[in-house]
């Protein structure tokens, strides 16, 4: 067996890992409920565990190294998690050296949506660029900036941070202390938060409830979607401006209901960007689904050796 | 004599050179009157003549190259200029080459904000840092993105175009279509068309008419450049939360009314970017004035030495 490398996910709900070769395939993967709760020490002896599973169950190749996806800040140069509200406990936790010490395999952490935008260049609906700007529509709304084929960080790993553009200056309040937050109005909790003022005459917990009675014609549901789209439209029309970046992807939950907020959302692009009416500039959906940041974590250790081969060849 | 590169600024109302060696010092400068009506052919046996007299005024030396900022859109790989409302007949004409064809050196044309985005970061306010923003305030908005010491181009080298990211959805109308961009609110040209409106019971024909009666104590002078203050710190906190740089730079002819607007500008930022309020990211003065742009074109050339020398040291 050739090369290879491991991708790690702490998911929300699931703690998962895959292998992968250098040209995208997944060999094997495993997942196991997360419990971060119980203290890094012990997450820490899980994530270990999980990756030895999947090592397990391969024949001997060459383990380049492990890629780990986390919901939070990263200090990448340390391999500490900063700020994770999903991770009570982990913060200047040495995280990366207490795996690496297991294993003593190069380890590297990265924020989990900046790890999705680097799946999505690799082997997902990036291929064809070296740079793009991935939005992850769920709770809030994060992102990524590839470019150059590589990750932007900014100065504290904190770029892509685009659920805290301002669309609205006076619109809905945030957690963050601002108002008009794009993550207040375009997120899978903004849709439903928006549904349950809609009077729709059934409760209303998810996006999902309110895709569903789009899907059923219900008017009023689309009203919720064209303004999710709307707000979507203006904080993409300023980062194309900004950018001029060739692509712009979506992922995450209201996905499917892309043909709903799509038309209102482009139609504020056109309005608020003459680079995007005037060059080739696309926004689409992002292919890999719940996988791109566990791909991209596992394309973190074949980056570089992937990179030194094409300068050769 | 050591190496040298010879910037050359095609402004507004002059055309500019200057004779800059690797450490940044200008060795000798020549400006005459633009006229860019006469159109291309003219204009370039202009440039030309300007170059020649630079050098004339030098002892022999190795000149590296010669780097133009043009205030337009420019397709860098083939050198021509895309697009420009201040160079009629300029599109698709071969600048580059045909300049030189008279000259036998390496020319670079590049986007005059960018180049003086690049020229901060060389010997400007940006000496430190490797990822900078610079805001250009004048009669529109432009800038330019610093990424790892380079200029960030985008797909059509149109990145950068803040003027037009949307700041208030339903603000003023702009000439690209749009409402709200950022330059119809906190531009030189907004400043003064906000002065208008504000019954002053003078004539207001520039921003520094505005400037003088705020320092004269004028109170709606005052809200003026809050106002402006507001919609910068707007979209200065959306570019925070997109880059999570260190270092965003504002230059243009309102930078003496700092004092006026910063402080509103401040406020929004630190409300609408919790990365700004918890990292250390600046927002300065750019420091290089008119000369940005020039000392920016004739860095060009050398950047690419200045590089390969730095790694070898």
């Amino acid at each position: 067996m050739g090369p290879y490398s491991i991708g790690v996910d702490l998911g929300g709900t699931n703690l998962r890992a895959a292998a992968v070769n250098e040209t995208g395939k997944v060999l094997e993967r495993v997942s196991v409920p997360a419990n971060y709760d119980a203290g890094p020490l012990d997450v820490v002896t899980e994530i270990v565990g999980v990756i030895g599973k999947v090592r397990d169950r391969l024949p001997q190749g060459t383990l380049r190294g492990v890629g780990i996806g986390v919901p939070g800040f990263i200090d990448i140069d340390a391999g500490v998690v900063v700020g994770s509200s999903n991770l009570p406990g982990f913060n200047d936790f040495p995280v990366r050296d207490e795996i690496q010490k297991h294993l003593g395999i190069p380890i590297i952490l990265e924020n989990d949506a900046n790890a999705a935008a680097l799946g999505e260049k690799w082997i997902g609906a990036g291929q064809n660029v070296k740079d793009l700007i991935l939005l992850t529509l769920g709770t809030g709304i994060g992102g990524g900036v590839i470019t150059d084929g590589k990750i932007l960080h900014g100065s504290q790993g904190m770029a892509g941070e685009f659920g805290h553009m301002t669309v609205f200056p006076d619109g809905n309040p945030c957690g963050c202390g601002n108002t008009g937050c794009l993550e207040k109005h375009a997120s899978a909790t903004a849709i439903a938060a928006m549904g349950r003022m809609m009077h729709f005459g059934q409760e209303i917990n998810t996006a999902e409830d309110v895709f569903n009675l789009a899907q059923a014609g219900n008017e009023r549901a689309h009203w919720v979607f064209d303004a999710m789209g709307r707000a979507l439209g203006i904080a993409l029309a300023s980062l194309i401006n900004a950018f001029n970046f060739p692509l712009y992807l979506l992922s995450g939950g209201p996905l499917p209901a892309w043909d709903f907020f799509a038309p209102s959302m482009l139609a504020e692009v056109r309005k608020r960007s003459f680079t995007f009416a005037r060059t080739g500039t696309r926004i689409e959906k992002a292919l890999l689904g719940a996988d791109a940041g566990l791909l991209g974590a596992a394309y973190l250790p074949l980056q570089e050796t992937l990179a030194r081969e094409e300068v050769t060849r």
